[in-house]
């Protein structure tokens, strides 16, 4: 159906999206290539692009073609490539035109300024000389949630555009039931805690064969090199310019193994969603993964339900020992698996184990909404932090950089977006189950490096879709069921059980 | 002045150049860290890109605030930065305008097919399968011509974008002066050609080392790695997207010094020029080079004019053995001086010497011309180019491969590009000359690896002035007079004279 409406719109959604893309490719070599005396000029250049790619998809153009092909694509299937583009890219268009353009400029002139308050507050450990900056870029949040509108709460609106359709009052549901147990497990390993020694991990490590060791993983996994890259950085993480073109990140440590290895799993797994979104959808609003908490799922699964596991071990450890034979040659492998799962009390939630990584999120989760209903005082976080952190680990920051000053996201304006990664772990664990379900031979099969019929199953039943549903649809489809904690609490249950004879 | 017109004009056109530098960024990491994979939609991202930041500058806002800046800085100095911000964007925008939008996207797809056909006719060497694509791109460079306007020749509009004010009159007229001497030179060399063993250049080198080795003499130069990165790429070359983020690209060979380090000697000196563009001007037209020419002059000077002088190798070599011991330890200065100058009759202009290189250029620059007026037909290129040859050079390419089809310059539609390579030799020596009349130190200063005086001259005679002067004004600037073959002819008869012991 040649120049029919719906390709016209398609082709306007390719251009916007094609600037979105180009912005993150400005980023990518900002943080991993730029030299020193490229910034100044680099943040000019993105500020420009990035308000150049908004525009291109947040005018009245756009509007008018998604209303013109509406009409024409009527009656089509929900599933159909065309009814979820037009959908996809009308909720996309809804939100990103509610933030008049003044608004979005004094935003980001304020988490500018905050960034940088934040890292001087970080590094003197002085909350005080961030909280002008911090307080006005949450009266902005606020009046960023009034823009964008919501029915029952305001942080509605903010939590929505990280995890479409997800509602407040559905993630305090699910904290609440994950919680008690939680904290219930946390205890008992507190008890055992002189049950696992991680001595092994925390040894001198080549950091050039780290990396080929956890090449070899990420490529036995299926991350594709030729339609991908791996490189070091600051702070770890996944950007995508195509389906053709995922990148990674990663920060060694050459006195301890987990953080680029287990760092490399994570992104790998982000990674290797983006390589298999569908190529008809490239350049268009479908492409990619569909939301944070679904992305969060595939990572953490690679990460920790493949990585952390003791069959992934069974094969990796004499892959591992053949690189590491003075420092692990003599390990086996129920040792190396307890030691990469030891679990301590961190004050640190990117330090954090599996079964203490979602009460550090729920923390975040209740302070926000707290913060966002006006319960709670910029002024008085970090006491309100402190408090609540004994409450939850029953030990107290020493300073305001182990505690309130600790993650970045705030000073960039990120409100909603941690409750993500908490749910992202529970999907993990849902979608492998399901996966297992399906597939019983998959635990038998990573014992012996085979990891193609998990990830085929990721491929079919959650890359393949890219955007299409959000977050509820797509487990609802892929599940049965909404998000829950049930699976993902019985799995820490078994897993820090049989670990920490409970 | 706040809020003046002129204030108005630079903010403006700082926004065409931010989009200029953001497709020189997807256009470096394209070359030099993109996965294979990547190509389709990086492709597409960069029409996107290109053509919105070509849009940004040639629309009708620019020319309106051209204007109105203009009238108000009437009567400022001709080398005030208001004068020559207004001036240069302006000869900019009279360029820019020229072309209609869909010249430019057919041109973009006939260079875009004519690339394709050009590396396959190359590679099978079958000038036939490239003819009809060049013969579609040669018809637009003509209609190109039409379009930007010329007084005397047709070629005037192609070689005045790259070296802007220069006539097709003046160079046949510096070549006309420059090829008989030259020519001469060349056969003088071929009977002493004996006198020259290049043996000590051809080993194997260590590709490692000898990166090392060639940043070591680049540091030296003042090419500054806070301001820049240098990275490995198919096809070498310098971009630069501030003057805090310039960066260069190398090819190794693992058998021959030659390329890799004098390559790299070569991408500094564009660099240098870049980082030296003042800090005032940084993200106006006014920044950086102001032609192909002047940048030539500077990556040739610290490439040959420094990079391959006895004096250089006085200081160097201890270095370089120090590196390769056993493949140099034994060399003496003045046998390394010759190999690394060893004059060879090559088909191939990139391998080509410091003597032949530019006969290399003439060869191009009359069949171009004759091409543009029509008295050379596209479909007899193969045979015009192996008779001119035979009479330049005396040897006959045995392949087109190795003749006309060897640069990828026509398959992009670059026509009036290659005689700024030559202009740049004889600049090199032009400005090289009159900065040591200036500082008679520095050819002693080069034997202790002193190189600040002389990169300190080019930043106050060159690198100061941006963009502000034509080649032409800069070079009469500089040295008193227009651009002449006199000074680059009696370097080389003086250096290759020493060598072959003429």
């Amino acid at each position: 159906m040649s120049d029919s409406k719906y390709q016209q719109l398609v082709a306007h959604l390719s251009e916007a999206h094609h600037l979105e893309r180009a912005v993150a490719i400005l980023q990518w070599d900002q943080q991993v290539k730029m030299p020193t005396g490229g910034a100044p000029q680099r943040a000019a250049q993105l500020a420009v692009l990035s308000r150049i790619a908004h525009e291109a998809f947040a005018q009245d153009k756009t509007a008018r073609l998604l209303e013109d092909a509406e009409r024409e694509i009527d009656g089509m299937d929900y599933d159909s490539d065309e009814a979820s583009m037009v959908r996809v890219a009308k909720e996309d268009y809804r939100l990103a035109s509610k933030l008049p353009a003044e608004f979005v400029a004094e935003l980001t002139r304020a988490t500018s300024l905050g960034r940088g308050a934040w890292i001087e507050a970080r590094a003197t450990n002085t909350f005080r000389t961030f909280e002008p900056q911090l307080q006005h870029i949450i009266d902005l949040t606020l009046q960023r949630a009034e823009y964008l509108g919501y029915n029952e709460h305001p942080y509605d609106a903010l939590i929505d555009e990280y995890e479409r359709g997800i509602t407040t009052a559905q993630v305090a549901e699910i904290f609440g039931a994950h919680k008690p147990a939680l904290v219930g497990l946390i205890a008992a390993v507190q008890e055992n805690s002189d049950a696992v020694d991680d001595s092994l991990v925390h040894q001198q490590f080549d950091i050039e064969k780290q990396k080929q060791f956890a090449l070899d993983v990420i490529k036995a996994y299926g991350f594709d090199f030729e339609r991908g890259r791996q490189d070091v950085s600051v702070h770890p993480f996944c950007t995508h310019f195509s389906r053709g073109d995922v990148r990674i990140t990663t920060r060694f440590h050459d006195d301890f193994l987990n953080p680029a290895l287990f760092g490399m799993m994570h992104e790998a797994g982000h990674g290797m969603y983006e390589q298999g979104s569908p190529e008809r959808f490239e350049g268009t609003p479908l492409s990619g993964g569909t939301s944070l908490g679904v992305h969060e799922s595939q990572s953490r699964l690679w990460e920790n339900v493949v990585g952390r596991s003791k069959g992934f071990w069974i094969w990796a450890l004499p892959k591992l020992q053949a690189y590491f034979p003075d420092e692990l040659g003599s390990a086996d492998v129920d040792s190396f698996y307890k030691a990469i799962n030891k679990v301590g009390k961190s004050f640190i939630r990117v330090e954090s184990d599996e079964s203490t990584y979602n009460l550090h999120i729920m923390l975040r989760f209740e302070l926000e909404t707290d913060m966002v209903s006006g319960k709670v005082k910029v002024r008085d976080l970090p006491e309100e932090w402190n408090d609540r952190f004994e409450s939850f680990f029953g030990i107290t920051p020493p300073t305001d950089t182990l505690g309130v000053l600790q993650d970045i996201h705030w000073s960039m304006g990120l409100v909603g977006y941690f409750a993500t990664y908490a749910l992202g772990n529970l999907l993990s664990v849902q979608y492998y189950n399901k996966a297992v379900q399906q597939h019983p031979g998959i635990p038998d099969e990573i014992t012996s490096g085979k990891f193609d019929t998990l990830r085929n199953w990721m491929q079919d039943n959650i890359y393949q879709h890219g955007r299409k549903f959000t977050s509820d649809e797509l487990t609802r489809r892929v599940t049965g069921e909404s998000i829950q904690s049930r699976d993902y609490m019985q799995y820490l249950q078994t897993k820090f059980g049989d670990i920490y004879g409970l």
